[in-house]
């Protein structure tokens, strides 16, 4: 059911380095400190040894983070959110002008940090104009409310995951080392609920969250709202373009389509929180060697998260209670993989130091 | 039971800044951002306005680790771990080369390193002398062996606990806006499990750990010595200076020494692990104001170190199965603690950035 290009992607996504991960772990034992000492550390450098295809690893040097904004009709259509849709592009703006979380953790750990216009409802004639930092690839405004109608047609899906893998793209030719998938969208949670409700099997009790934290009578119109969602798609839940189409968004898509083209260059991708997790259900759908591409950054306390992360067989490296998307949630333990990767290319081993290994003839 | 030097310590010890802690909360929720998204991120930045007595506060510009190295004469008498015990010097000498694990994540994170002898069993002769790089406050060459008898002296203790303030100070001195307190010592577990068991009056099979990894005969062999060790320090729980002498030894006593120094000088301590954590729980017991300067950087799979936590109401900021020590798991958790003050003190208001607030009348 996939087209051409898709699949013609997908054949392209290499495995991760077996032999690189092999090294990691037997050099992990040979580091002067004891067994396992290092516990998750261990096991994050591993995965960095695999996906740089080397051993030992470095750290990171050009991380990127694409921001993928969009509004979604069913906030209009069914209030689904404690947000007016206005606030997505005045936090695109935020963005575009540094003021954001997202903005601060990427300074703060040297992240270049680009927003991508997918479907933001506005043209930015009130605001004088589109500020030249945000990338147009607005494949329409806003989405038809996803409860009673397609969010989008056919081939404004298919135009979304494609600008989502020429984004990848885009960000390894200029020689970005990792990339993270952020998302900015009121009402984005109500899609990510659904998809990851038909992606799991799931009731969509379970997938719904508080999104920006809505109260107990707005959580009631989201699940119902995710509930019909999922009705009108399940029938497409064998066809990742005509899934985004009925119940994602232009945002979503193109997250699923950078997550694979990613995987398509050999490069890594550190997750965000339960949006991203909902293209990543998707996208893996189409390629489960894909997944090998991929870190879980955090567990978010959207519970479609959590969910999420068990179907993608995924361990978070932070659990911070953290629900702010973004890429926030990526950026926060980004450090904590570069820490894992410089452990295991830095320390002295055992020979290296003169330190006695420990007595093996007990 | 105090000496003088210690009462007058303690009743140096300020309390955080309450008024700050207040204005950061409600800096919190005029971010752009739903209130209460960034989790446990938020709960750190209004620790770190308290202890930087400002808001907003900014991330901290001088860390400085010291890595409190001692070794300990049950190793030898009970053989309680699976490394020998000439390790401790030869990871003295692997600090000031720049090879451990410490080293390479003091290096990531900018953070000053110095490596305090005292009381590692060697005179360095062995090594063609000490390492100018090794600041000697050496009490005495290892300790007793505290099944059978008291780790050092009176008097030793007293200088170990002095070591230990002076240490802080001069940190503090020379420009320090956080503290860590890293160990080093083979058997340190021993000590800080028996300690532990005291201050928390759990019984010994509770607080005991496989350290380092010891198989199930050692970790029989290190439960019947702390449960010793325990006997015999039990009449000194009220009495610091003498249970460091009794069960404890001079590095651990220095550890002590360093955190209540550190709060007297209103200089916030990040916390590793299950060594620091049993310091920190007979420092408390001279000041429970002094913990309100300390934060717990990780949780160790060591349970004496939960125990520790949980009595002194510390919550960690990271669980990733560490239990190397060196100060190791609070210099992985420095960058969220880092990201938390940013965020506080960078991210655009919703005044600010001109984004609307959420609706308030739902």
């Amino acid at each position: 059911m996939n087209p051409d290009f898709l699949t013609e992607l997908v054949e392209r996504i290499p495995g991760v380095d077996a032999e690189a991960r092999h090294e990691a772990q037997l050099r992990q034992d040979r580091l002067t400190k004891p067994t396992g000492a290092l516990g998750r550390l261990e096991e994050l450098s591993v995965w960095v040894a695999g996906v740089q295809r080397r051993c030992p690893p470095t750290q990171f040097q050009r991380p990127s983070l694409v921001i993928f904004a969009g509004d979604h009709g069913v906030v209009t259509k069914a209030g689904t959110s404690a947000y007016p849709s206005a606030v997505t592009a005045q936090m695109v703006l935020n963005f575009a002008a540094g003021g954001a979380a997202a903005n601060v953790l990427a300074r703060q750990h040297g992240v270049k940090l680009r927003v991508a216009d997918m479907s933001v409802d506005t043209d930015y004639t009130e605001f004088g104009g589109i500020d030249p930092r945000i990338v147009a690839h607005k494949v329409r405004r806003s989405t038809g409310a996803i409860n009673v109608e397609d969010a989008m047609s056919y081939a404004q899906s298919e135009a979304a995951w494609q600008a989502g893998i020429d984004l990848a793209n885009e960000e390894v030719d200029s020689g970005a080392d990792l990339l993270i998938a952020g998302d900015m969208g009121i009402g984005n949670t109500t899609c990510s609920a659904g998809l990851t409700g038909l992606m799991t099997g799931l009731e969509p009790a379970d997938v719904v969250g508080r999104g920006t934290g809505v109260d107990d009578v707005t959580l009631m119109r989201k699940t119902a709202a995710v509930r019909d969602a999922m009705s009108r798609g399940r029938e497409h839940k064998g066809d990742p373009i005509a899934l985004m189409a009925a119940v994602g968004g232009p945002d979503l898509a193109a997250m699923a389509g950078f997550l694979l083209g990613a995987s398509a260059r050999a490069t890594p991708v550190l997750l965000d929180g339960s949006i991203i997790g909902a293209a990543a259900l998707v996208a893996a759908r189409t390629s489960r060697r894909a997944t090998q591409w991929w870190l879980a950054g955090h567990r978010s306390t959207e519970p479609a998260h959590t969910a999420a992360l068990e179907r993608l067989e995924l361990e978070p490296v932070l659990d911070l209670g953290m629900r702010l998307g973004e890429g926030s949630g990526a950026l926060t333990a980004l450090p904590i993989v570069q820490s894992a990767a410089a452990l295991l290319g830095e320390m002295a081993t055992f020979e290296e130091a003169g330190v006695s290994d420990r007595e093996h003839d007990e």
